[in-house]
């Protein structure tokens, strides 16, 4: 357990659906205090349970609202369908200021979820920054990692492509990334999560056309950060 | 040599420039009949040669200009820089009518080449489209593989996204795209190559940060097809 977990307490909003909850179980598992969200606390005092249970003792899970979880976090997670993306960010984002908020989310608009459709900001990432303003960071991550490779202890063969506001932004989510067993990419400016998160609609095309269930990438020739 | 490169001529436009010529290099050496295009034919002539001095006999490549070739070919290649994409298409797009336009382009604005900013349509994929209209089937392919493994014999280590107007359309590049010698994945419908277009971004601020040259992608957990 590193000193940086010691003293952070991550959010998870929208923990107790599958990708969320993945992520809660990994950085549980590093020794990050976790908070997960959920429209009632119900769910997510569920899912947190549910966590616990397959982690050692000297873990930290609670669940609460959404807001709760935000108010209570250093950095706040969003892991919600797009289409509790805006309503989400809206009912949270006092309790955003002065923190860093990773997006999660790839905007995948039904029926055509193998088709790029990004919102009119660029990507969720950048709407997520105009809904949240000025006073947060924001990073997004994660967009392409199946929840499957998650929740089980095996290696992902997925790398993660890092976007965000700030390099300082990036740092701090690539740090996330290593501690949930995976390897992460600076990947530059926000403006950048366009790619991560419309590669989930490749990935989802690749997996219909190829008989796959988890297409991935990784980044070939360049020294695979440790 | 296949049948099909028996009966197919490939026009590469701005194929004076590094890739553009890498391409042609490789399909030439795969048996299709090569039109290297430029502004002017003195210096497509010149490119020309210097593909079939570094090929065995029996390979067919010609210098001209852009028009000249755009009118001569059943495929024509777009490989220039995005400063040029929209005149170059202009020039060309009646010679287009029935054929298919394969876009190498990366719509890079300099200075900053490592943040994706993509054109109104976009991607220059879709803005392609809008330029040549109805009548011409465009896809997406090639804008992350270094011209360095271009021009080499050894295996690429760069999977090439395939975007496209029609399966058909995407089915023909990944022909092409296997005679070059790497592995292409049906990335779904045109609006997707922003996908493919911005990591070139992404792959030019991972070289920067991680101090590669050739930084690429390559597909994880699905079939790699043959």
């Amino acid at each position: 357990m590193t000193k940086e977990a010691l003293l952070l307490t991550i959010a998870v909003l929208g923990g107790t659906g599958k990708e969320g909850k993945g992520l809660a179980y990994r950085w549980a598992k590093a020794g990050y205090r976790m908070i997960i969200g959920s429209r009632t606390s119900e769910k997510a005092v569920t899912a947190a349970s549910e966590i616990m249970e397959r982690l050692e003792g000297g873990s930290s899970v609670v669940g609460t609202t959404n807001l709760e979880a935000a108010q209570q976090a250093n950095i706040v997670v969003l892991s919600v369908p797009y289409s509790a993306h805006r309503d989400t960010l809206e009912s949270v984002k006092e309790a955003l200021k002065g923190k860093l908020l990773v997006d999660v989310t790839a905007p995948l608009v039904p029926p055509k979820v193998s088709k790029v459709q990004m919102p009119p900001a660029g990507s969720a990432a950048q709407e997520a920054k105009e809904i949240v303003g000025e006073d947060v960071e924001v990073a997004g991550a994660f967009q392409n990692v199946s929840y499957k490779h998650l929740m089980g202890e095996e290696d992902v063969e997925c790398d993660v492509l890092v976007t965000g506001t700030s390099k300082k932004a990036r740092q701090e989510v690539l740090t996330l990334v290593e501690a949930a067993g995976l390897v992460g990419w600076d990947a530059g400016p926000l403006e950048n999560s366009v790619v991560a998160e419309g590669l989930t609609s490749v990935l989802i095309n690749i997996n219909k056309l190829y008989g796959s269930k988890h297409a991935g990438i990784k980044i070939t020739g360049a020294p695979r950060p440790l």
